[in-house]
């Protein structure tokens, strides 16, 4: 039997051991995560292990709800430590859930807290934790240090003026991790929604446009603004929400053009006009990243605020979204063969929150695989909800046994909290394990230098080749 | 090497093993089975074994189909004894089924039988059984006593008098199970079906009203009779078949009456009329439940009656149904939260036949999890053709990611048969040795005394508060 | 720790071991293949290992791509030496993929070479197995006498004139395999293709027909003639591609003959009239399969040639294939009711390619179970994409669970490589180890004349009788 959390922790045999200590020590680039730039710019202090933890974690939220936590000591105005008492209450019986690892991981990497979270121990740790948030170790440029990250992609709005980005690239902190942008237009692909014409005057004042933004042209004039200004700002790469991907395969500028003025003017767009207009505006994306070189994630299946009740109280990324199961891939497939055909396929990063897709990403890359580019086209992370030791277990034999594990561009966070980076640790775990079971198992042969070659390439190297 | 179903029969560690021993002898709660409560009433003898084991079980009938029974060995007219020869030769080869061990665990436990089912015994072991089920023993009512059953709820028709669940009431047997029944509107919410206009002159009946079901109101008014008798007789659960689910966002009174007339006339409904009349009766009831404090079960994806010429032959429930995939998450969580948005969502228990919505479903009821209520949303036990060893593994651990396994209300029979019991058995050795194997592997602390309380709140302590 | 591939590969207990032994040697049915009977008949040889392994084999190209070989190199002007070279060097990290292991064992089996594939390796293995390739030992013939391969089934048109099955058959050859036929009449089910109207025309002079085929009676005289022809050259079994499955209830012979007739003169068909014709011709050719005492095979949810640039280049199979999620089993619940009600439902064998409905097809079989025959329904090995270590557990476990693993008639190679049979090797390990490990854990009574004939009837009984 193991000790609770010991070293060897999540290896279950030598050779993951021997995989894992090559490998614990490498740098993290976090390619894809939420946090807050203005915090890391201002190098923001926490108040207390409250607010540290449990200030937007929709994560912890959920649990707590599971276990009947009133919402006033959730999101409510209940005191920081009665916050804090109920969450530890709601972890101590988590057994089988990411969070009850993760929490303990991050009091002991970043606190040196060993002992177990629970209702008992609650204030104690809470005190304990507090009294370290205080000093210097715990500011947001330090946490990132501390953990070693190299660089990391926040998630950005094209219509952002990156400001933050900007400083913390001129401050030039030594041994903070370079902050680069990731171009997110998911409102510019949205002409349905309310605030759509607002949104695009947003846009011509950050591209500093003197004219309106009245038709195709002028809204692509803008877009290149603020692809370069992004590229400026380090950007390698692109994020889109596809829920669900959609394709109009006799899509025009005309037909595009004539939709987007109908959405500036706040009428109501057909479908048929929607999905003209989100074909175009995506295919003429796919083109610009290309061209630059970026990388492109599409995010697939999320199902999203779905308790109108609380999205009225409490607004999106709160803890009411879930996993949906629309088909999906042949619509995937045209839309990813339309540009590949126009040589307009970035590198591309695949993602669904339905875990039954996990073969079809796995199969779906290995058709767009090719042009003599290793690991081109990637079944990214397992994402959100999929997050999980089983999780990530299921997303290497499947990629293994459908593509290629050793091109994999490994982990990342997708998290807004500073202190979540052992999640790699945790990962890097899973993934030597897994190795070392092959070999372990006679199916892979104990080429011990091959074998830390594979893990350090997926828990590093591939990912720093990939955005290089 | 553990020998064939020995005491230890599923538990891999020192861990599970205490665990186990501390949940084996709690009570059962069954609050979704099928049995008939004539027959408790009644206190029914059972013929023999083939009466009691293949009198009605499609799940047996299915397997000796498999394989090559003649239909004559399974549902007709061939001698008790044969069926059973049929039935033994056919489970002798059942490697990985959960027959094997289910049939084997019922002969140990009510029979004490501890030989291997298989063609050379199956003389043997038909007159051993026969001899038994002569004696007092096997009286129905002396089976649920033996099986340790604290209460259980059966499966009714809105229409039904409950005169057996009455008698049983007042029979106030010393030791007997409780046995409430549950409200399964089910033909209700079919109105293109062709006895539905026949149907509600039994409900009328039912309901003792003097005046004709002609309209909403009186539709509205039978049902609250109803509602308020099966409350009379313990019921604290209902019961719907969404397959698939359905939802009009625009419905109304008005739409849901004139479709219901329309109905009432034996006229073909279109399917818009159907989906209002569903969706306002079903949320209309939602109210009714949530009003009074009774749970809602929601049964999703099953496909039924497979094979007309064999429909045709025997009816429903003799083997012919399998697993449906229409995508339904949009739908579902539009119904639950257009209940939740109006107060009207009772404590609800999402069940799917298609395990590949194992993820929608356990991560849906974090949608609706709160209001302070612990374990409010439930994600129910596997399903029918997902009642087996691997299923409820991936079940507990799925639950267990992505949601609050110490909050599950845990196993049921869903079974027609009075001898099904030792599944809850079965159950808690497969939970005991999922989480003695999580702590054996280092990843949640050996207190014994907390995982001996998370087991037993699963086994038997979260589902009697759960409909307390 | 296990030494890789030792002789104990994939078995990790005992009584696998000794399982596995019993049926090492049984002979092999290869049921579903593409090998070419023209290479067959002429007794091709090879020109060197790059030939025989990377000559057509698509999954070999896509891990090659996968890894940023140059297309020159995969299916290019590349020297023979050089694409190997690259092969080799792909290979070599390929942990937790089938190929890894097939290539493995094909050295081994075929070649006696026992060293690892990889970089390095890569032109000793070159010379060493292209010295051999020369001998007789590796023309195609003497490839499937050293597979003892007792009977195995190619993939035929129609239209062919089964010129080389009809030599084969006549030579005679001592020791070498049966070699039957497959009747998959893909072509004539798509009407709406480009070239219907032109095979419609070679299937005439197949048939040999004086007249015209211009309505559906000559069409169905055309295809009884080419029906018995196969039958004559010992065709026991036919294949259909159902993507997706379609059926028109009210189809009548009228609404297909006036499809056809469109369809021959080149115009294009509505969506109803395609399904209508292919509803009539699909339910036609399984009565005559049904009368004929031939099984039929159908596959499902494939989604094929999805790179049009590549497709344009290379054609179809060619590697850029991938895993579709269209919704079937309401579908195919619904034509396989119609063939039962109609007494045209044959000995079926469903594939499906999305392995998220490995659940659906191993209870669809149950639904037309039955009619007294032992296995009628079956649910075929893992197809293509799932044909690996987890693919095949899975399918066992699932099979076990849902129906009854021992009547499953096991493996095939679905491939166009004559070394490509020690996945049957492969397979019966992964069976052996299976069954071994219930045993093991005290799931299953270790009666090793029951385990063993279990094991042999999956590996090669059951199959032998299914098509007998």
């Amino acid at each position: 039997m193991k000790n609770f959390m010991c070293d060897d922790f999540l290896l279950q045999n030598e050779t993951a051991v021997e995989i894992y200590q090559s490998i614990r020590e490498l740098p993290i680039i976090d390619y894809h995560c939420h946090l807050n730039p203005e915090a890391i710019a201002t190098n923001k202090r926490f108040k207390n292990i409250t607010e540290l933890w449990l200030g937007g974690d929709h994560y912890k939220w959920r649990l707590m709800r599971h276990n009947g936590v009133p919402e006033s000591h959730i999101t409510g105005n209940a005191p920081d430590h009665e916050k804090f008492d109920a969450w530890c209450a709601a972890l101590e019986a988590a057994i089988g859930n990411p969070l009850y690892h993760w929490s303990h991981m991050e009091l002991r990497q970043y606190f040196g807290y060993d002992g177990i979270i629970n209702a008992e121990n609650a204030a104690e740790i809470y005190a304990f934790c507090n009294a370290q948030i205080e000093k210097d170790d715990f500011t947001v440029q330090n946490l990132l240090k501390r953990s070693r990250v190299e660089w990391l992609a926040t998630t950005d709005d094209p219509a952002d003026t990156l400001k933050h980005h900007t400083k913390i690239r001129y401050d030039n902190i030594p041994g903070l991790a370079k902050v680069l942008p990731t171009f997110r237009p998911g409102i510019l692909l949205e002409p349905g929604n309310p605030g759509f014409a607002e949104y695009i005057k947003r846009l011509r004042l950050a591209a500093g446009m003197r004219n309106e933004i009245i038709d195709w042209d002028s809204l692509l004039e803008a877009l290149v603004n603020r692809l370069d200004f992004f590229t400026q700002r380090g950007c390698v790469i692109s994020d889109h929400a596809l829920d669900p991907p959609v394709f109009d395969p006799a899509v025009s500028d005309t037909k595009a053009t004539l939709a987007f003025r109908k959405a500036l003017r706040g009428e109501a767009l057909t479908y048929e006009e929607t999905i003209g207009y989100k074909t175009r505006l995506f295919s003429w994306l796919s083109e610009q990243y290309t061209k630059r070189g970026w990388a492109m994630q599409l995010h697939i299946g999320a199902m999203r605020n779905n308790n109108t009740r609380m999205h009225n109280l409490l607004g999106a990324d709160t803890g009411y979204d879930s996993i949906g199961d629309a088909p999906f891939a042949q619509t995937l497939s045209r839309i990813l063969d339309d540009l590949e055909n126009r040589d307009a396929l970035p590198k591309t990063i695949l993602y669904c929150l339905n875990p039954t897709a996990d073969e079809i990403l796995a199969t779906m890359i290995g058709n767009f695989a090719g042009r003599g580019i290793r690991g081109r086209m990637q079944w990214g992370a397992p994402w959100w909800f999929n997050d999980t030791k089983p999780g990530m277990e299921k997303h290497l034999i499947t990629l293994a046994s459908l593509g290629m594990l050793a091109n994999f561009i490994g982990m990342l966070t997708d998290s807004r909290s500073f202190i979540s980076y052992p999640r790699h640790d945790y990962f890097r775990r899973i993934l030597a394990n897994r190795i070392g079971t092959w070999v372990q198992d006679g199916e892979f042969p104990r080429d011990m230098e091959l074998l830390k070659k594979i893990a350090g390439d997926i828990a590093y190297f591939n990912v720093k080749g990939y955005f290089a």
